[in-house]
């Protein structure tokens, strides 16, 4: 047993646990309250349990929940970007991958590439497991915005159009689940949730 | 596609939010609030990922993520069960139980049949996957109540020797956890934080 390296494994857990302080703009279902990114993230394991058999393409489960465990990590140092602020999307990218180098760097070197390499996966969207990870992180919130009446929609003004750019994520990995987005998208446009 | 297999599913995900409003007795770790059990699923992800090298025996990493994604779903209906409270423990596998039959049973047969396994198996401790899950949902909140100072074992009077015989499930899946599961509370009741 290296006493170091299982050292650093408990700091990183212990720093994980910040995620739960990360609060997102979107809001629990029956819109009580924000949600934070680490419940969003146990979520996402469920949704995709649930409707993983809608995915277009086979892909490993497995790699799928390792993926979405870690996707939303180096919030932890970079906190949420809200996807509909073009801003905040701007600088993101250059923002999280210097946290990614941070958080990722408190493993030790091996444990902390494959953790690496998950969350670029999940980033790029260029296999059958980020795709459909990506389709459920856009479709979830989806839901649970549909669900609590467009309450972040309505805060900050969000439009039927930029939901449907934004769910182009959902098309990409799930047909079935991007009819399904579309109908909520036209439901809330036609009952004035989205502008 | 089954419409209604679908409409079952969504619901599902749904009901399932509400376990971002079961709170737990422990705090986060650094003591600023209590727990839910969404965001507590989530963390023992992260547990499994980064400790699984300290298992005692051999396990399927898929299947206990899948297990500890469902561990605690039943609460949304039975809510949270302070493991040092004799009254409530006592009448918790019965409220489990009927709470598992409703919740499982908003899926379709197949999916409800598969969710209700792996739950069973976690509860029953028979199995390398459901020792080793069962460890690491002990050593995570032991090692937040650590960092917390305590904060709630000292509001519930919980003693040193109550938490040593609850974290025998540490015991029973990993040694290497256990060895630090000791150091905590040993330490933690030589400063006082244990009676």
């Amino acid at each position: 047993m290296n006493e170091e390296r299982l050292r650093s494994q408990i700091h990183f857990l212990l720093r994980m646990d910040h995620l739960k302080h990360v609060v997102r703009r979107n809001y629990l279902s029956d819109g009580s309250r924000r949600e934070n990114s680490a419940e969003h993230s146990w979520h996402l394991m469920m949704a995709v349990l649930v409707l993983g058999e809608y995915a277009d393409e086979a892909f490993d489960l497995p790699r799928v929940m390792k993926m979405l465990s870690v996707h939303d990590v180096v919030e932890v140092e970079a906190g949420d970007t809200y996807c509909y602020d073009p801003q905040a999307v701007a600088g993101q990218e250059q923002r999280e991958r210097a946290a990614a180098d941070r958080i990722f760097g408190l493993l030790a070197e091996d444990q902390g590439e494959q953790f690496r390499a998950l969350w670029e996966e999940f980033e790029a969207h260029q296999t059958p497991e980020s795709r459909f990870a990506n389709a459920v992180d856009c479709f979830l919130p989806l839901l649970q915005n549909y669900s609590s009446r467009g309450r972040s929609w309505q805060e900050n003004g969000v439009s039927a159009s930029q939901v449907r750019e934004r769910n182009e994520r959902v098309h990409q990995g799930s047909e079935t689940l991007w009819r399904e987005a579309v109908n909520f998208i036209e439901d809330a446009f036609s009952r004035g949730l989205l502008s």
